[in-house]
Order: C-alpha cells, then sequence, then structure tokens
C-alpha cells in the first residue's frame, strides 16, 4: 500500500494491457512531434545549446512515468520555468560557458531535491501561498518578457537587457543591423504558426480529413516550419548571407554526469530554486489536476512533488535543465488518447532517437525559426483581460496581479513573483484586519437578528448587539478592542454588549487576549460582555482556558437567547406586538 | 474639528481649570520621582552617558502632551526600547563614541518620522501583524537579556555578549574579577528594590500611615536606594575602592542640535527604526488603551502615532533617544491622578529642574544601583507562564512564541521579533489553509443540517453536501479543489455537489477561480456544483462576475431548499417519518 502510493507505476503498471500500450503509443507519438522543436526553442530560451532541450526530454520523462500519479502530464522544458532558469543561471554564470551549463544542471538538481523534500514532508500547501492573480500575471509578464526577448532572434540583431525596458531600448538601437532575409524568416514562420495554429485544422477538416488526422498535421506545424526553413536555408545557402543557424549539435546519448555541488553555487541558486520549484509545481498540478478530473481520476499533490522532483533530478544527471508539466503539451497528449504515464515513457524513447539520429538534419535550422515557435507559443499565454476581470471582482487581488505583472516586466521574474506573493499575503492580512461588524436588532415577530442598518429591528437602549463576520486573530484583535470602545463611549446608557460570534471560525490568542481585555475594560465600566451563538470547535478551545470563568457576563446559544434574558421587556414586547398586527391583519381581511 | 484632531491639546486645553491643573501637578511629581532614576538607568542600558536620558524626558513629553491622546501616558525612555536601541547602534559604531550617541539621535528622529507618517496614512494596522504571544514571548525574552546584561555591573566585572549565551560565558569567565563592596551594594539594593516593591506599602499601612501617602513611599524605593547608596560611597569613599561610579554628568539644558542625516547611516537603521517604532507603539497603545477604558475614556491610535512621533523628534533635536509610553510608569500617573496629559509637561519642567540643579548629587552614584534597578524592572516584565497558557490554548501560537523567545535570547531582539512575525503569519495562512469541512445531513423533523459524523442525519446518495467552516482565499483556494475532488472520485454514485457557504465571509478571486475550476470538472464528470447560504457581501461581488451565469447548479438560499429540490424523496420522507413519530409519541403519552 505505501510502495503503490510513493510508486505509482505498481498500480497501474499491474493493469497494463496491450490496448493501453497502443494508445499510449500513439499518443506519445504526437507529443514527440511536438516536443522536438519545443525542446530545442525553450533550450535557447534558458540560454543553453539545443541539444541540452533533448536531454531534459529523455530521463526526465522516464521518471515522471515512474513516480508520478498524473496519467496525461507531459514533463519537459516549459518557457517559463526556461526564462528563470536563464535568469538564475545568468546571475553566476556567463552564457556560452561550460560554468553556465553546469550551473543549470546544478539547478534542476536543487530543484529536484526540494521538490522531492516537498513531497516526502506533505508541504504542497506552500503552493497555495502563490494566488492566482498572481501566477496569472506573473505568466503573462514572463510571456511578454520572453516574446521581446525573441525579437532580435527574428531580426538577426544582437541585442541585450535584464528586464522589458532594457530589451526594448537594446533592440531599437540594433535594428538598424537587422539581417533582411532572417526577417523574412522569421516573420513568415510566425505568421504561419499563427495561421495553422486557429485556420489550418478548420481548414483540413473541410477538405476531406477526419477531424484526428488534422488536429495531429496542424499541431505538427511547427515541425513543418522547421523542416521548410531547414531546407531554404541550406538549398539557397542563406547562412551565408548572414542567417544564424543552429550549427552542429553533438549527436548520441545524454551524457551522464554529476552535477556540481560547490556550496557558493548552491547558496547563489537557492532562492531562485525554490521559486523554480514552486512555479513549476503550481503551473503542472493545475494542468494535472483538470486533465485527471475530466475522466474523474485524481492525482495526489504530494506525490506529484515527489514526481516532478524525480523528473528534475534525473535532468540534472543527464546534462539537462528544470522541467515541468507543460500545458499545451499535456493537453494533446490527453487529446490523443494517452492513458498511463507510459505515453510519457513512451515519448522519452522518441527523443531519445531524435538525438542519437535527427541531430544533423537540424545542422541548418535557422535560429530565428526557434524563436517564432517560442514567440507564437507564449503570446498564448499573455492574458491581459485577467487584469480587468481581477478589477472587477476584487481591488486587493488587482493590486497584487498588478505588481506582479510591474515587477516582473520591471525587475524580473523573482522580483515580480516575490512581490506578488509578500502582497498578497500583506493584503490578505489587512484585509482581514478590518472585518465587516453589524450592530444587530431583532426582526419584529421572529428570532432572526439583523444588521440596523439595512432593516427595521427592534433594539434595547442598554444592550448594544454586535456580529463580526471574520475569525477573530492577531491581525483584527485590536481593531475589534477599538470597535467595541468606540462604541461604548459614544453611548453611556449600554450596561451590556453581546458578541455574536456565528461568523467566527476561530478565535486566536491574540484575540483571546483581547477578549479578555475587552472583558476587563468593560467591567471596570460597569459594564458586562456575553458572548452568542459561538461555534462548537471555538468553544471547546475556550473552555481549556479561564476566560469563561472570568468573563463578566455569559455565554448564550442563540441571540435570541442573550436579548431576551438582557432586555426581556423588549423581546416580549416584541413579541406582543407582531401578534397584535397578525391580529389586526387578520381582522382586517 | 480637523485641527482638533491633530492637537487634541486644543480639545482638553480649552476646558483646563485649577482643579486638573492641581490633580495633574501632584502626579507629576510622584511619577518626576519615579522617572529621574529609570530615565538615567535606561540610558545606560542604551549604551549612553546618564544625562542622555534626562534629555530624552524633556522635550518629548511636552510634544506628547500637545499631540498625544491619552490622558494617564507617560511618555519616557523604557527598558525594551533602550535595548533594541543598545542592538541596533551597537552594529554601526563603537559604545562610548561620539558617532555611537550620534546614531541613537538619528534613530529617534527616524522612529519619529516613521510613526508621524504612519500615523498620517493611517498605518496603525501594521502593530496588528505582531500578535500577542509574540509579543509577550518578545518582552520575555528581551527582559531576561536586559537582566542578565546587567549583571556585570552588579559584580563590577567587565563582560560583554552579544546574546544570552555569550552574557552568561563571559560573566562566568569574568566573576573572579568581581569587586565584593560593588557586589554588595548591588545585592543589598537589588533585595531592598524587591521588598520595596512587595512589602513596603502594606507594611506603611499597618504603621498607620494613609494608603495614598504609602503608595508614593513605595514608588519612591529607586529613589531612597540611589540616595542611600550615593551617600554610602560619597561618605565611606568607596569609589576609590573600585566601585564604579557614574561620575560627572554635565548639568544644564538639553542640547539642541540637527541629527545626522547621513544616507549610509540612515539606510542601516531604516530596519531597526521600523521595529523599534512597532514595538514602541504595540506597547503604549495597550496601556493607553487599558487606562483610558478605566474612565470609559478613548484614544485615537492613528493619532497616538502622530504623538510618539512628535514624541521621538522631540528626542531627536534634544539630544535623546527613541522613546515611548512606559507601563509601570503610565499606571503610576493614572494612579496618582493625572487627568490630562498636561501632566506629562508638569513632569517634563522637574525632569529639566533635575537636569539642571541634581546632576552634581548623582556623581558618587554608583553603577550598580541603577543595574539593580533596572533588574527589578525588567524582571516584572518576565511572563515565562503565558507560554504555558499559550500552549493549553493554541499550538500555532505557541510555536509562534516559543520561536520568538528562542531566537530573541539566541539570537538577538531583532531576529527574534521578524521571526515572530514572519511565523505567526505563515502558521496563520497554515492553519486556514487547511479549513475545517463538514460533509452534512438532516436533522430529520428540522430544517437544520449537521455534520454527519457527528449527529445522526438523513442523507441523499446522489447528494452531497458540505460545509466549509472559512473564508475561501488563495491559501485554501486548492485545499477545496483537493477535497471536493477526492469526495467525488470516492463515490461513483454522486450527481450533486452542494456547497453550504454559511460560514464563509470572503471569497476571494483564487477562489473564485477554484470554484470555477471545480465546477468545470464536475460538469465535465457529469456532475453539478450547487451553492447555498451565500452572505449578501459574498453574493453582491459573484454577481459581477459571469460566475453564476456560468454555474452548472443553482444558489440556494438556504440548505433546506438545496436538499429538497435536489432529493425531495428524501426530505419528504424524513418529514413523513418525524410526523409519524410525533404522532406515536402523543399516541404513547
Amino acid at each position: 500500500m505505501s510502495l503503490k502510493r510513493y510508486l505509482p507505476i505498481l498500480d497501474w503498471g499491474a493493469r497494463y494491457d496491450r490496448d493501453t500500450a497502443t494508445s499510449d503509443a500513439v499518443a506519445a507519438v504526437i507529443v514527440t512531434i511536438m516536443l522536438i522543436p519545443q525542446s530545442l526553442a525553450y533550450a535557447m530560451l534558458a540560454g543553453l545549446p539545443p541539444e541540452v532541450g533533448l536531454y531534459a526530454s529523455i530521463a526526465p520523462l522516464i521518471l515522471y512515468a515512474v513516480f508520478g500519479t498524473s496519467r496525461a502530464l507531459a514533463v519537459g522544458p516549459v518557457a517559463v520555468v526556461s526564462l528563470m532558469t536563464a535568469a538564475a543561471v545568468g546571475q553566476v554564470a556567463a552564457q556560452g560557458t561550460p560554468e553556465y551549463w553546469g550551473a543549470a544542471i546544478a539547478l534542476a538538481l536543487m530543484s529536484g531535491l526540494m521538490l522531492t523534500a516537498m513531497g516526502l514532508l506533505r508541504l504542497g500547501f506552500m503552493a497555495n501561498f502563490l494566488s492566482h492573480p498572481v501566477i496569472s500575471g506573473f505568466i503573462t509578464a514572463s510571456g511578454i518578457i520572453i516574446a521581446a526577448s525573441q525579437l532580435k532572434h527574428i531580426l538577426g540583431v544582437k541585442a541585450g537587457g535584464h528586464n522589458l525596458a532594457e530589451v526594448l531600448a537594446s533592440l531599437a538601437q540594433t535594428i538598424g543591423d537587422a539581417n533582411p532575409i532572417t526577417a523574412v524568416i522569421g516573420v513568415s514562420v510566425a505568421a504561419f504558426l499563427f495561421w495553422a495554429r486557429k485556420r489550418l485544422k478548420p481548414l483540413l477538416i473541410a477538405k476531406g480529413l477526419r477531424p484526428r488526422l488534422a488536429d495531429v498535421i496542424a499541431k505538427a506545424g511547427p515541425v513543418m516550419a522547421v523542416a521548410a526553413s531547414t531546407l531554404a536555408v541550406w538549398g539557397l545557402g542563406l547562412h551565408e548571407r548572414g542567417v544564424a543557424i543552429v550549427g552542429a549539435i553533438p549527436s548520441g546519448l545524454p551524457p551522464l554526469a554529476l552535477p556540481s555541488l560547490d556550496p557558493a553555487l548552491w547558496s547563489s541558486l537557492a532562492v531562485s530554486a525554490l521559486l523554480i520549484s514552486v512555479v513549476g509545481f503550481v503551473e503542472s498540478v493545475s494542468v494535472a489536476q483538470t486533465l485527471a478530473a475530466k475522466r474523474r481520476q485524481r492525482i495526489a499533490p504530494d506525490q506529484e512533488l515527489i514526481g516532478l522532483g524525480a523528473a528534475n533530478i534525473g535532468a540534472a544527471f543527464t546534462g539537462g535543465f528544470p522541467v515541468t508539466g507543460g500545458f499545451a503539451r499535456s493537453v494533446v497528449n490527453f487529446d490523443a488518447g494517452a492513458e498511463t504515464p507510459a505515453a510519457g515513457a513512451f515519448t522519452a524513447v522518441g527523443i531519445l532517437l531524435a538525438a542519437l539520429l535527427l541531430t544533423p538534419l537540424l545542422h541548418f535550422l535557422p535560429v530565428a525559426t526557434l524563436a517564432a515557435t517560442i514567440i507564437v507559443a507564449v503570446l498564448s499565454l499573455v492574458d491581459l483581460g485577467a487584469l480587468r476581470r481581477t478589477w472587477v471582482y476584487s481591488r486587493p487581488d488587482f493590486a497584487a496581479q498588478l505588481a506582479t505583472i510591474a515587477l516582473t516586466l520591471g525587475f524580473g521574474v523573482e522580483a515580480g513573483i516575490l512581490a506578488g506573493v509578500g502582497l498578497s499575503i500583506f493584503l490578505h492580512l489587512y484585509t482581514s484586519s478590518r472585518p465587516h461588524v453589524a450592530v444587530l436588532g431583532l426582526v419584529p415577530g421572529s428570532e432572526h437578528f439583523r444588521n440596523i442598518r439595512r432593516h427595521n429591528v427592534v433594539t434595547a437602549p442598554h444592550v448594544l448587539m454586535m456580529r463580526i463576520d471574520e475569525s477573530l486573530y492577531f491581525a483584527n484583535a485590536r481593531f475589534l478592542e477599538d470597535h467595541v470602545a468606540d462604541a461604548v463611549a459614544a453611548d453611556p446608557a449600554l450596561r451590556h454588549v453581546v458578541l455574536m460570534c456565528s461568523a467566527v471560525n476561530e478565535i486566536d490568542a491574540s484575540a483571546l487576549e483581547s477578549l479578555e481585555a475587552i472583558d476587563q475594560r468593560l467591567t471596570a465600566a460597569g459594564l458586562r460582555l456575553h458572548l452568542s451563538e459561538v461555534k462548537g470547535p471555538v468553544m471547546d478551545r475556550l473552555k481549556r482556558t479561564d476566560f469563561l470563568d472570568h468573563l463578566s457576563g455569559d455565554v448564550f446559544l442563540t441571540q435570541y437567547d442573550a436579548f431576551h434574558a438582557l432586555a426581556p421587556e423588549v423581546a416580549d414586547a416584541a413579541r406582543r406586538a407582531e401578534r397584535r398586527d397578525t391580529a389586526r391583519a387578520q381582522a382586517a381581511q
């Protein structure tokens, strides 16, 4: 049982048969076709040689198949994590050096170990601290940065820059040096890919192809672009006219090597590795959860951490870089009929064959084609409409989202995501530090209590009844003290304060001390504090303290009990008045 | 109106009369007697010359009288803030140098400006992020550190150390060099002060003194100790036998000077200044609030920030160091009958006279006496019993409190308080990220729904009803997704899921997206998602989105409506069964 939990392959592997294998193999072929250009392109985005992208798409997929719980997740290099890798590794080594590659490998190992540790310690909840608006803002901003960073390859210029403003300024300065042929290739490929994504499938179906086949062909758009532009460069000798090409890619098995264990390198990459782990996990788990639900299956988030951790450790020992589950790729895998993680292992075999046999064919592949592939892929991640939707629904969430986007664009991925997380936590605490408090009155003829501002209700001049619509904890404990003190100071006739706790799910130690302070202050001023409708678990904990022994007033089961006990004449009058009204109404009928 | 808000003196000053002045003056005399030895001692604790303590007890009191809202708060140097000052300033300059004093002055200015800015921007809620257990743990640990740090003066040895372990180790190494006469003075003074605090007042009352006078005499214990030990040193020439004395204290007005505006100094003190501001404010405002409530008065927390800010700015321009409202001193002020902040201004006059006239008399004051004064004062702050009380009530609060104490003792005041704040926020998020979720059934014969695990209730096999006892926000959004997915995957008979939202005070953008994801996944699996008992403000916000248009199920006003609509036969059967039971019970009677 426990072994199956940590090795999900024992579960599905025991029931594996030929039919399942066929489904998985078909899905694997389609994902392999999609993954070859993507893995080359994302390696380039991460600042690494193209073959590293292939290496990162072999061992990780096999390890995820052993340890992962999603039946459809397709693991490998993805755009956002590749950008984060480039940002992190760029701080410790120069692109193109062996140290740069070594640092990327170390980053994969650290991320893998962190993910595995989080899984074993069941720390998956840490991913919750990335709120949806922050993630969405972060991915949008990353998409914009990635697209902007690839424009230099499309134009064939040597531009640089560490944030959006620098990248755009550098592009503007160097645009005069643009290589026209490169630009034609880049723009044509991008235009073709946009067209293929939107129009090719309907067109093929209209031409009479089966939808399934039309879909596969449309998904193979990047492969067609790679083949056509490579042939064009090779046939027309465009590389001799300034078109940058991928060049010689060593063919062969991924290199087995021990990653660097240099403590200085590890400590300078630690924060980056943590952010990459959490962002990668959040992206991956939401895709996996969505696809699993479609077939009413389950994934185990903590085991997913172990699966992704194993994948990254595998990447590190085979010369790869950080990987995670990709959104588009997993959807393709699912749609193509993948039934078990074995589909991922089959894909790994496909990529391995590509690494052994296809790399000579990629020599004349123009860099601009890969850049166009990246741009088309990441622009689908950009969702500026989310800003408007968040604004409409929640101002604090909007603030966190806007800050994440602005800081990611202006100061880079790590500053952006840290600011987003910090701000969403701060704003959550701020919002719940000023909870809604309603002053209550009795709805005549009922036992219900409502806000005196919104309803026509009955109150007693010497009884103040308040309902706090929030758990009581340190962030709002003082607010409660202030609120009660203000209300009591404003009305010298008061003798009783009743706090209705129906919406109070928790009272922490700070709030307990505040309640004690409120009670002591009220007692000193000649008032009594009562509670009503305290929830069972909250009451259980209060009973473990001496608060209830010292409380000047009582704890009432219902708000009506409290009102009737403290202001019986008003409560009874309200009931009589109601009876009279009812009688009159009946008489009038 | 607005001017009165920012200048509370205009309010109470307009009604000021001779009777009030008399009360204030009497209180001021008593507080002055208490404050003279305290201000010398806390200056020493902060690593500053003793006269600086007097300087910090003049201008700040006058400025607080103008801008503060508490009628009884006595502002001046306090133990914990003095310790924090020593820790902060010790990092940028060596004790005894003009730079050290200059840095303490700059710290007061920065803290004053931060407090004023927080007041003007109404950021007083930031103090809420210090939970009560963290504050209590911090003050306990500070008290222990302060007491330990003063032992060297009691023993007359030159010990050092930056944390408790170092201080104790250094004391153990140097104890052989202890000066016996100094030790006799220190221990006798400490013993006398402990005795005076507990026993002197009852003794005097038993001897026939009026309780008020007995109280004043008991409070003057430190002054008696100062006078007696000074006389002893002077008369017996003990300073020539190795007893450290305060020495020459320049007499005169506080020096008016512009604090240092060095940006490097400011940036290295910024975090310390913020922590000192927040800790000082929290201590001060809780004393002020407690005392105000006793007379059913109000303080304005945001204006208190301005009052304390003005006091610290005043301290900075008159050669002082950070100040705040002191607990013991304010209680004395209140008990002695202070009616307005003018009592503080009168106290300032008293201290000014002391600075002008009394300093020559303090030449032979033994340092051991001041150390004993500090130890007796701070040991009353140590409350290790709080750890046990917090443990009984709340494990997360206990963890935050223990971490604060341990880190403060082990790594210093700033590490301790930052760890405490960070941990309490983390634990709050963690706790609310795993809310209590109850699966519900109908209590037969009622319209109430209760936890199926605790009550004998009726359910329908195709309807899952869940109540979430927490607001839904980013930290628990994914938990909810997991929880619903688990429940649905476990029971293939389910067709409807109803989330009862009676305890949901908020749904943030992350939780909204999670609800959308849950709805889409349920729909894909052939189920429908319903909500019930959604609160008004939550519903208002949901209506601003298209969530309700896409929701596969309905929103029901009550849980019973939902159950009756989705499982009418079960609901009706429960009602019929109940009627039958009632009829049988009546027949049996």
